[in-house]
């Protein structure tokens, strides 16, 4: 069975073409610049071995349909093509950003559902529109296939109450749906379930904090695979210091800002979100850039180096305390599986709660499955997990066919 | 040698003479309703064993200058006084809410240190103001003693830059002061200052939390003595769940309020400081009202208590990071000395950490000293530390005397 997995965003679109359930990758690939004249397509298709054909595109793509056309021309090349027609896609499993509380698990795609994603816009509105505009381009050209959506914030709904609200009048709740929904949701199931089926934790007791690092960053904590906390709010701006979000702050700056120095609310959602974070602090966004400054002795890149890596250290306490314990802890996406700066400052010295970091496998060992980085006394794993939202999407998708 | 506390507020006035170095209190009050007709004077003089004899006026006290003149009246009472004139107060040590970054230590009030409790204004608007007044009329009363500020913020100045930091663009800290001060500085210093002595921990290395909970809230990671991180920020708002105050939440949700229910800025801020926290929960601000309620079955008094216990137990791990362990953990003020519903659903299921609370000391003793709450075996320690601010402001005064 072929599984095609979309994440339309605004203004690009992902994509991937599984032949389930084996997991095998037949292609794979991007539109860029969609609404622009200089519209981009990379497309990568796979042989059985795993040896990759690219090919690239550049062309007017003023819509994500145009996009979408042009993909369906590349998937059934006579040439270099992996299917014979649309029809040979069975499903279509797309992510879909923000599934409020209406969705707690993935969902075959219906008029219902397609409502209730509209009226999340309000809480995701960068993301739900263009994933929504990408279920109504697939129903339209792979008109045989399944269309399925798999939500970023499904895995968070397990939570308590006690996790998820937010000490503000209930109505806030009740009417206005303010409350913590979490991000990455897709990644943190995906990484925890690889964890524990590593640890040989299926269907025991599991206690798993996962910390999942890119331009985004989140952690969860994970007990026998549910989710009972995790660090992204109300939105993605909450938590962990990123890439150029603040994470974490006293919401009183917003009023200071807004009072004291005269900006406009916009403004002030501005810095948060775009010229904050690692930007913010050492003018560099990209963790490798930030690295060499580092390594050079840059006292700046050093600063924000354990900033950020300091509040990752206080949120594994704050989930083993969540947890009461913990039975490993999972470094995961693009920085989390690679920069083992940041992985070692955030989970050093902290033998007093039972993490012994292997300094040197931690430095030495490249992740394409699962390893670990902990010492073999160590009470509480350390791991790098690789994760897959695609390959995630995809099972998913899969599962709720059957 | 005889030394006055003083806690001017924006209409109240607190007020404690100690016999130094004895720590026995000759006199005690409160001013209160400063600026209304019906202003009132509570007024309590203590024997050598302690025994109170309390003397209660209503007046107008049009301002703190007239309060604290009516006040030197009851200490130099012929009957019922304390001192004979006000020559025998040798010192006046103030609380200072905001000291900014000037102040890391107790200071005598010089013309420089005045003009810095000025500069700190904006940051403490309703505190500092107040505190300032308090100042310039002890010297305008008390002419032979020495005034003495003892700073809120000073404890926590020697937080290291990744605690402190905000991930902002650095322009906002060094420009215009946007950073963690934290607040409670004095309890916190007195709390895990009186834990390490109880502990024979003096001189050595230690690793205590402190955990005030009164009508605001706040925690404190304390290494060797020195404050490494607070749970206030950079305002009284940030932090844990308090009685009518939010503590942490996502800044996006400032902007939510804004932009969908058209809130001005000053009522988001207004919410957030006072009809949020417990309040906003339940509707109930004071603990023992929700206590009640929770006893008798109240799901949302159920709810919040969840809530506000959960936020302080993630705290104590990520303090726990923070210090690689912990010797103990200590509760302070009028929560933290006498609700042990909190400290139990605080403490509670932490065994993973090494942390082992007594339910049945917890519930039963009532701490007029420092009273140890965990078993026997508990690794980390779980401590009732009754707090004494007045106490310590005393005694730094009286140290920076000698």
């Amino acid at each position: 069975m072929k599984i095609l997995v979309i994440n339309a965003g605004s203004s690009s679109l992902k994509y991937q073409l599984f032949e389930m359930d084996g997991t095998q990758v037949l292609c794979s690939g991007i539109v860029e610049r969609i609404g622009l004249e200089n519209g981009i397509i990379t497309h990568k298709t796979f042989d059985a071995e795993g040896n990759a054909t690219k090919t690239k595109k550049e062309l007017p793509i003023p819509n994500h349909n145009v996009g979408l056309t042009e993909v369906v021309g590349l998937l059934t090349d006579a040439d270099n093509g992996v299917i014979q027609n649309t029809d040979d896609i069975q499903a279509v499993g797309h992510r879909v950003v923000h599934g409020g509380e209406f969705f707690s698990e993935t969902m075959v795609i219906t008029e219902e559902v397609e409502a209730k994603i509209k009226e999340c816009f309000q809480l995701a509105p960068l993301h739900n529109p263009a994933n929504l505009q990408g279920i109504e381009d697939c129903k339209a050209i792979f008109t045989k296939a399944t269309q399925v959506a798999v939500f970023d914030t499904a895995f968070h709904q397990t939570m308590p109450g006690k996790a998820f609200r937010y000490a503000v009048p209930t109505e806030l709740y009740e009417k206005h749906g303010v409350r913590v929904y979490g991000m990455h949701g897709t990644s943190h199931k995906y990484v925890s379930k690889a964890a524990i089926d590593h640890l040989g934790l299926a269907g025991k007791d599991s206690k798993i904090i996962t910390v999942h690092l890119g331009n985004g960053c989140s952690m969860s904590a994970v007990r026998n695979g549910e989710c009972i906390d995790t660090s992204m709010g109300f939105s993605p701006l909450d938590g962990l210091m990123m890439g150029t979000r603040s994470g974490d702050i006293d919401p009183a700056v917003v009023f200071y800002l807004m009072d004291k120095l005269n900006m406009k609310s916009e403004e002030v959602y501005d810095l948060l979100n775009k010229k904050s974070g690692m930007l913010g602090v050492t003018g560099d966004s990209d963790m490798r850039d930030i690295e060499d400054r580092f390594a050079a002795g840059d006292e700046v890149a050093i600063l924000a180096t354990h900033m950020y890596t300091y509040r990752i250290k206080k949120y594994i306490g704050a989930y083993m305390a969540a947890l009461n314990g913990a039975d490993a802890i999972c470094f995961t996406a693009g920085v989390g599986e690679n920069d083992h700066g940041i992985r070692h400052y955030s989970s050093i010295e902290l033998e007093g709660l039972g993490i012994e970091l292997d300094a040197e496998k931690n430095k030495n060992l490249r992740a394409s499955d699962i390893e670990e980085i902990s010492t073999p006394s160590s009470k509480v794993k350390v791991l790098i997990v690789p994760t897959n939202e695609e390959l995630e999407i995809a099972q998913q998708t899969l599962a709720v066919l059957n």
